[in-house]
Order: C-alpha cells, then structure tokens, then sequence
C-alpha cells in the first residue's frame, strides 16, 4: 500500500484541526488511475470473499466504491445523506455525527438494495473516528447483510475508530495509517 | 444508445410529477458494467477533442464521470453542494435551483483545479430544466476554460434543458431521450 503513502506525502496537505487535505487526488478532484490501483488492491484482498455488494456513502466515497466494484463486476449501493423526492418506499437509516459539518446527518438506504443474502464490502476514503462507517455498519445489520471486509483509503490512526472497528471482530483494510500529522506538516505512517 | 433506452424500459419507474427512478441502476444503486458502457460511449465521442479534465457535481455524476475518465485518463472534479472545513482557498461558485429539493444551493470548486487552460467534458446523470449544468458552465466561464462537450446520461426531453444548451451551441451527447412518460408507466425516446 505503499503508493498511497507516497502519493499522501507528495500531495497531502496538513491543516490546522487535524485536517489532512487529499483533495487534489482523492475528494474534489479525483486521480481515477490512482482510484483504480486502490479498487485493485482492494479486490485482490477481497476476491475470494464471495462479494455481492459494495456499498458506501455519498459523496466522496462514491469514486473508490465505483473503481473497486469495477473490478468485482458487482453493484455499488450508496447510502445517501438528504431524502430527495426520487427516494420512496422503505428505507433503512441511521443517524451519524459528523466532526467535519459539526452536526448529525441522517443516511438513507431502500432497502431493496440490501438484504440478509448480501455479502458486503464497505469502502470509504477516510476513516476517523468512524461514525460514518458505524452507521453503514447498522444499515448492513437492519438488512441482516453479511459484513465481509471494510476498505479504507485512508485511516487517521491516531483517532478511534479504526480500534473500534478491528477490536469489534472486522476485516479493516487501510491503504494508509496515518500515525502522526503536526502542523509543520509532517506525516508518519503506521508499519503495515 | 440503444443500451440505455433499453435499460430504462426494462428497470425504470414512472413516478408522479414527471419523475423517473432509474436507482436500481443509476442514481442509488449504481450498475458498473453499464457505467463503463455509457463512459465508453463519451470516450468514443470525445475521444480527439484533448479533453483535460472531466467536470461534474455531486453526488450522482460522480460515478458516471469516474468511469468516463477511466477511458481518457484524465483527472475528474466535482463541484460540491456544501462548504466543509477541508474546502479552502480561492473558490468559483455559482447558485443553483435545485426542482427536486425545492431549493436553492451553492455549488463550488476550488480554482486550482480549473483553469483557462483546460478543455473541459461536463457529464451528469440527468438533464431536466438544466439549472445544475448552467452552474457548472458558469463555472467554467469563471475560470475562462473550454467546454468541448456535455455527457448526459438521461435527458428529459419534454424540458427546457436539452433545448437551452443546443441552441446556445454546446456539443450536447444524451445518451437517452425521453420524449414523453406517463403516469401509466409508458415511456417514449425521440429518434438520435
């Protein structure tokens, strides 16, 4: 997973708060080569896993979600975080925090799209401390679905959630562990 | 484009108010096969136009725009809806009405990642009235870069949209054409 680690220390950028910036690669614009390599490693982990869905939350997750199902040649679902007009029926849903708005968001799914005969893997691009991911996680456990891995790009080591996860028995995979980050703008990454 | 109007016919749903659901494969759950089928449609299209960089807005044109980059290998950017703290520094944005929401919003783009020296592909999921995609050119206005096309996936051919940006001399590609639905379910294409 080197790659990424490189590609954070060329073109990251530290911010005050804790703020990593990857977002001239990764979330307002997107290196769709990179994505690729990510979706890459992420099925060569997970191929033989059985996977029936991938599933994410919008926004930014969507780019790394559509590059991995590509090579899976299985459905992405993404959980929305509005309820528009074009969403009817039954939903799953649940409420998250999150510390980037400073407020909670209630994320949406129709539960036609997920059911207990799902194998899913979960793909995000940025894991903190991880209420995004545990309210996808709920939504997998209103469906019955079966949680086969968790893929994320990047994981801030150094904030809860990543722990959380793995001590709650899943499969976390993390491109990059960042370990330390200051405001001199230097990055550590954690030994994978 | 015959794959498409084939796709809507079989899985699309008529709504009241003029409202197509295409979330078993579009818009919610998101078939990637069919998104390299329509991305490979753009490329073949676009193909010798020296597009730089492909533009779109959150949430729904991120898919397609990622699998469209996958053929030009160029980097994708999306406009966003919402101002988070990992947004800074200088930003084009441009007022949006949204129909499906009932409201207006902002949608801004970082002004590193469009310039006067990009040739630019819009691509969207759907086009109705075209208010998202007259933000996205006002953006690109702002940053006196070139739009040598717009990639549509779905355009409601019975509004305004389509109409607008033909007449004001965009190369416009909708993939489908809806001429007309109704309430019955019955759907219509106009003839490419």
């Amino acid at each position: 997973m080197k790659f990424l680690e490189e590609r954070i220390l060329k073109d990251g950028q530290v911010r005050p708060g804790e703020i990593l910036k990857v977002d001239s690669f990764l979330n307002h614009q997107l290196d769709v080569d990179l994505l690729n390599e990510i979706g890459k490693t992420f099925y060569e982990k997970y191929k033989d896993c059985g996977i029936t869905r991938i599933l994410t939350v919008e926004a930014s997750g969507i780019a790394i979600a559509c590059l991995t199902a590509n090579y899976f040649h299985v459905p992405v679902v993404f959980a929305k975080k509005a309820k528009s007009k074009n969403l009817d029926g039954d939903l799953y849903s649940s409420v998250v925090h999150s510390y980037t708005y400073g407020k909670d968001y209630t994320v949406t799914l129709s539960k036609k799209f997920l059911t207990k005969d799902d194998k899913v893997l979960l793909i995000d691009d940025f894991l903190a401390v991880g209420k995004a991911m545990l309210g996808l996680l709920d939504i997998c456990a209103q469906a019955g679905a079966q949680v086969a891995g968790i893929g994320i790009a990047i994981e801030k080591g150094f904030q809860p959630g990543g722990k959380t996860l793995r001590e709650a028995g899943y499969d976390l995979t993390s491109l990059a562990i960042i370990k330390t980050m200051d405001d001199e703008g230097n990055i550590t990454f954690r030994e994978q």
